[in-house]
């Protein structure tokens, strides 16, 4: 299992004495320690959470962070620049990232390290002749100054977010010996509670209520309301074609400019034209404002780590485009169908997605995700004429002809994703494909008139 | 086989058409393109191969890379910016990387696109109105305006290296028909080739000239000069351990500031002590500045890729320390000696890990390797006394018992490691281990002077 150790508190109570003595006491293999203190322009030009996604261990492995995600909203808080409510919503955010962990196996211990004021106003006079960073000592004093604000902001924000899974534990640290040996107690005590509730117990089975039946396959899901008659003819398709693509073009260098990435998002049926529709959307835009990415069985590193992990690793940098075929939707679609997640897993997956969503487009990040639909009939002439091509055959395996078996009860999972997946700030289009011109066409279409939308805005990212 | 496809040539020949044409015609998965034309602060905080490595695609992936390692210095030549003797120093270097990538087994094939200079100025005159970055729009004209001077570098730079593995390819493109035709001719062609040498032929037989035989073991190597009896009482050992830490975390806080890296390799045999020497290191270190990388089996992603991909991946950032607990070297001890790699393979190890290295400390990376030596009796000792101490019985096992039996063979291992890896800008440290507390303080202190050396030169790293 990974192991959080999230370590905050008052300045001053020894948070960095505390870490080197762990780093001590733990076999230093497999410990990492990550302090979000000197952010680089690639932290930046991404929605926050990137840097923690990119900093949580892999299982086996123990990572510690300093302040994690509290000490940027606590901090600002206190000095005045976050509302109440804001701070609300980054605590209901912080809780939702370690449920999320917590769901998925990890142990997460946060350790709060309480000090009393006048200990505290002694330790910072002395601390000011050590060796450190001048500026973070600087910013040091100026929370110490605002101590009743800080702490406010800090019981605010530990109340949201003490649950029962991931409690906090309050550490007093005017006695340093104290202190150390009340970590280690409580490090020990966590870790042997998780492993005896592990022991001889099927950890989902443990973890989880029991799963909701499957409602019945409606007969009728949203898929049959998409019109696949829909046609373009050869002249208006290398019309709009050139108009769109070179709109596009444009478009993309203009939100370079403004700093606003594109994710492009494309699921749909085996053979729906999925490839020939990204090389139309990608041949739109300069080669090096773009990045495709075809999402294939996980490596093993990724396969360490929450199944959203490999996907926070590859967030474009602000101003780029990434287009995605297949995605994080797997979780819902094969992963559920073939029995690869569990029902607790797909399950919460909608939630797990619907905030990572949420997070790339609060960030300024123009998500547009595209299903595209076609028919049994259409899909069986396809794969036929995979089989006959020779260039072509290299697209067709048994596994397409094992999921086309399974047509009905993925069409079940499309429909439960569009369902629980189609947000105000990324909604789901389904693309009539079985005329794969109109499907390339509106695929281009909407690509455009979503990224028109944010750059008449006029508005910047920052 | 991984494939790395460079373009490059002159201003309007069309090799981002060139791209766009070939992401139509590969299927786009497994296809990655790269331009390193917008570079990141965590780019130059880096050694500037870095962000080549970081490009370099799995084996079964393509990779696409504009300019390549090439653009940089050919501009910077052409504008006057770069001597003769600097840009042969940085084709070399070129040269190296493609030499080392293809005796791994990559397919690297370059293709250098040409114009006469009438098409040329055509061509970027009509440019003018397209979309696109105006910034590289007002440097390829610059460029153009020095042809004569860009194409001199190119022709030096081209000569440099155009190597019989790694051949550069001419691409006339003044007519864009025949230009995308006769890409698409050159990387089948290339492809082909290299498929029919691999077929039924071990590769590595066919890649590489026969092995010289390894020399005896001498039966005195240059750790039987290590004087193993270095002692270190109670009280000093306290006195200077203090003393120590104290100046390393002043030096790594000044150290930060000028932006200067360490890097301190710690190999040693099996319970030489290397776990304690990091420890009391990172002690003397703030908690925010440095990350101790224990280096185990690697993961799937790396070894998919150069064994060097993994230690690229994770230089650090300017100003920050990194430990390693064993390292690279790995390839030149347990690989070789346990046959994990090919005496072609470990023996081309040590220029490679030699360019390496010079690359980290051109960067003004401060690198220490220490070896920790003891002696056969010490170690049983140690090997016995984990046995029998219930909290160290993690520590050993059976490989330890095994790698035992293997002493002599390691011995010269390390030896031809330490004779050929000891360069000047990075230096091997042999370590009198038995007694622990000298051999932590004999680290602590050379990281310390080597560290002294560059702050007291008084030079930024830029």
């Amino acid at each position: 299992m990974p192991v959080v150790l999230v370590v905050y508190g008052v300045s001053g109570a020894g948070k960095e004495q505390v870490v080197d003595r762990l780093n001590k006491w733990f076999d230093t293999r497999g410990v990492e320690t990550h302090a979000f203190w000197d952010e680089t322009d690639e932290d930046l030009a991404r929605p926050r959470y990137w840097r923690y996604w990119r900093a949580l261990p892999p299982r086996g492995a123990i990572a510690i962070v300093f302040g994690g995600w509290y000490m940027e909203p606590v901090e600002q808080h206190a000095l005045g620049e976050l509302s109440d409510a804001q701070l609300d919503d980054e605590m209901n955010r912080a809780a939702g990232l370690e449920h999320t962990l917590s769901q998925d196996g990890a142990l997460i211990i946060k350790l709060w390290f309480h000090l009393t004021g006048e200990t505290q106003s002694k330790r910072l006079k002395k601390r000011r002749d050590d060796a450190t960073h001048a500026e973070s000592a600087a910013r040091e004093r100026k929370l110490a100054k605002r101590r009743d604000e800080f702490l406010a902001a800090a019981e605010r924000a530990i109340r949201l977010t003490d649950t029962g899974k991931c409690p906090w534990y309050l550490i007093e640290s005017d006695n340093k010996y104290y202190r150390d040996l009340a970590v280690g107690e409580t490090l020990v005590r966590a870790m042997q509670q998780r492993l005896q509730e592990h022991r001889g117990v099927d950890r989902r089975a443990q973890i989880h209520s029991p799963v909701p039946e499957t409602a019945e396959t409606p007969s009728i899901t949203i898929l049959d309301h998409v019109d696949l008659s829909e046609h373009l003819d050869n002249d208006d398709y290398r019309d709009q074609l050139k108009m769109l693509q070179t709109r596009l073009r444009k478009q993309a260098w203009a939100a370079y400019e403004k700093k606003h990435s594109t994710v492009v998002v494309l699921e749909g049926w085996d053979a729906a034209g999925k490839g020939g529709a990204i090389r139309r959307l990608a041949a739109g835009i300069d080669a090096r404002l773009y990045r495709s990415i075809s999402v294939a069985a996980p490596t093993d590193e990724e396969l360490a780590h929450h199944y959203l992990w490999r996907f926070w690793r590859r967030v474009p940098r602000a101003g780029y485009v990434t287009i995605y075929d297949r995605s994080w939707y797997g979780r819902v679609l094969v992963e559920r169908v073939e029995g690869f997640a569990s029902p607790h897993e797909w399950m919460r997956a909608y939630q797990e997605i619907n905030d990572f969503e949420e997070q790339l487009t609060q960030h300024g990040i123009v998500l547009s995700k595209f299903w595209l639909q076609i028919d049994q009939g259409e899909q069986l002439q396809r794969f036929e004429e995979r089989g006959r091509v020779p260039w072509k055959q290299h697209k067709i395996t048994d596994e397409d002809w094992r999921n086309r078996e399974k047509w009905d009860q993925y069409k079940q999972a499309v429909n439960d994703m569009v369902e629980h997946t189609s947000t105000g700030g990324a909604p789901w289009t389904l693309v009539a494909a079985n005329d794969k011109k109109h499907a390339r066409i509106q695929v281009l279409k909407t690509v455009c008139e979503r990224l028109a939308q944010v750059l008449d805005s006029g508005a910047d990212r920052q």
